[in-house]
């Protein structure tokens, strides 16, 4: 195992400290090691819906490199790979809560499932609503390793930044659930590994692939895809991972989209745009419109290489809350 | 050789055709193949200083994710590892043109001193003036493989952002040279690879690094460093990267600076903050304010896992224009 770090136990924290250090104008992390979040600096905006997100670790820059204005108020890094346990959730929906509520934002895996739920009801008994939005986007596979139905993956990222808008322009927790809402149920993502990633502490690879195999599906944790196949040309593995989006996502002529190719960390961004190029080509022939791109790594697997992409159906109003002004430390315009 | 891509003699066009159409807001390509450069979309800026920096690709996002408002005009992407050659360089100083003259940022690598000086002066010939500035920021070697005198690597990132904040601010060209050899002469560099990466067209890695080997002081194309050592301590490997730095730079008490650290394209952000963390805490022991950072990745090695450290040694003038806006496709702010 080659990583750049120290203590294998000491991957996060010492990850949160140099992140926190490194945008004290954004972001803080809670005095509580034992309670990990990071939340906005300058504390939780008044009468402002909250939004507070998180999950296990190695996702970098997912969750929290998206907090701040225009996105997730409180984010709670959990061990890599490991849900997070209900008490830092807690802490982080209380530093997140302005008075009007707090969503919760979580990607469809159990732990997480269970422990925003408790987290929620404890935070309930202290006179704070939450309502939550589970994300479940990826169509690679119906159940998974650590899921019952399907996974949250990318689409996440879009969910955040979208509804982090409404709730900046002063939607009521209702209107910002039902944009979250409605931003996962018009997402779609795959993903596909061409190397596996290894967990610090374990200290070998999650899982095993050949030298020119490659996974179709794959889960941001390493969980099994589809299937796995000899490797493939760049045109030849979009097709294998955009197909099974279009027609689930029902794709036609005048539909306006977002199209979003990520990486898993351990892909060049040059990758990213080979792919970006041949699934734009592919949706502009079924006639939709590639309204807006995102094209980096975003939501990752650790050093694994490989990509996903999400399209999302984007209406006027998904358009004019995801151009809105956002400025976290992974992804800032308008300010 | 796993890698998302279609047949190895495309990567570089199909890579700039996928960049080029998600980014149509900002850039351009070219219209011959043959004399490939990425430029402003809209035209060069009439009255301003125009910049252009290029050189082999597989750095990415440098130099062709730094074209936009406040950074450069026009980016050449030779061959991957490979520089352009003069006609794209010519090709690109006349985009970039708007008439005050054009700034050629060259990092210190023999072809592409000699094809920027060769393209310079059949600009010349066509009535352009240019002035260069060759970056040589990387403190690890004296000569290396494609080099006389030091590298120019990470510091030109810095010298891109900050010239073009002097020349969008309506610097004349002697001005925003000065600037450009300011920056470079403020900055030192030095980098560490844990792994090799891989040409697409050689097809097998650049180098060999045994299972527990890292080297430090990499060149960015896998050329040799200082020393070949055992796997270490981030904090170790810091250090090994940070006291040349800081010796060469003199970094002294009160001074102010821009710490950057740079992914080398395999190697998650979670491991560059774990970096970045210990080179704060060493530059603030030393009584230096870290007063900036950038973390990520800005200049790569394909997929090479590793990372690098900048210093940027900060005056007033220096840090209004790296804090002045930019808006590209890889560095993004206050636009």
């Amino acid at each position: 195992m080659k990583k750049l770090i120290n203590d294998p136990q000491n991957v996060v924290a010492e990850s949160v400290q140099g992140f926190v250090a490194a945008h004290a104008d954004l972001v803080v992390a809670g005095d509580n090691p034992e309670e990990l979040f990071v939340s906005r600096a300058g504390g939780a905006v008044q009468g402002k819906v909250g939004l507070v997100s998180g999950g296990g670790s190695g996702h970098e820059p997912l969750h929290a490199g998206f907090v701040g204005v225009g996105m997730l108020d409180a984010a709670v890094p959990g061990p890599v790979f490991t849900s997070p346990t209900p008490d830092p959730i807690l802490a982080a929906t209380k530093a997140a809560d302005g008075g009007a509520g707090v969503l919760h934002i979580v990607k469809n895996y159990t732990g997480d499932v269970l422990n925003f739920e408790t987290a929620a009801e404890l935070a309930d008994a202290e006179g704070i609503t939450v309502r939550a939005v589970v994300t479940d986007d990826d169509v690679a596979v119906q159940d998974s390793l650590y899921t019952a139905g399907r996974r949250g993956v990318a689409g996440t990222v879009l969910v955040e930044k979208i509804a982090g808008a409404a709730a900046e322009r002063g939607d009521d927790l209702d209107a910002v659930a039902e944009i979250a809402t409605r931003v996962n149920a018009n997402a779609r993502s795959m993903g596909v590994a061409l190397t596996a990633c290894t967990v610090p502490h374990a200290g070998k690879p999650s899982f095993d692939l050949g030298e020119d195999e490659i996974e179709i599906g794959i889960g941001i944790h390493g969980e099994p895809g589809r299937r796995r196949i000899p490797l493939a040309s760049a045109d030849e593995i979009t097709d294998l991972l955009l197909d099974p989006i279009v027609e689930d996502l029902g794709v036609s002529s005048g539909d306006q989209v977002l199209l979003f190719v990520n990486g898993m960390g351990g892909t060049p961004s040059s990758e990213l745009y080979i792919v970006y190029r041949h699934a734009r080509t592919q949706l502009e022939a079924k006639g939709a419109t590639v309204a807006r791109s995102l094209v980096g790594n975003y939501i990752t697997s650790l050093e694994m290489q490989g990509a996903s992409i999400t399209v999302l159906r984007l209406d006027d109003e998904l358009t004019a809350l995801y151009d809105a002004p956002v400025h976290t430390p992974a992804l800032r315009w308008g300010l």
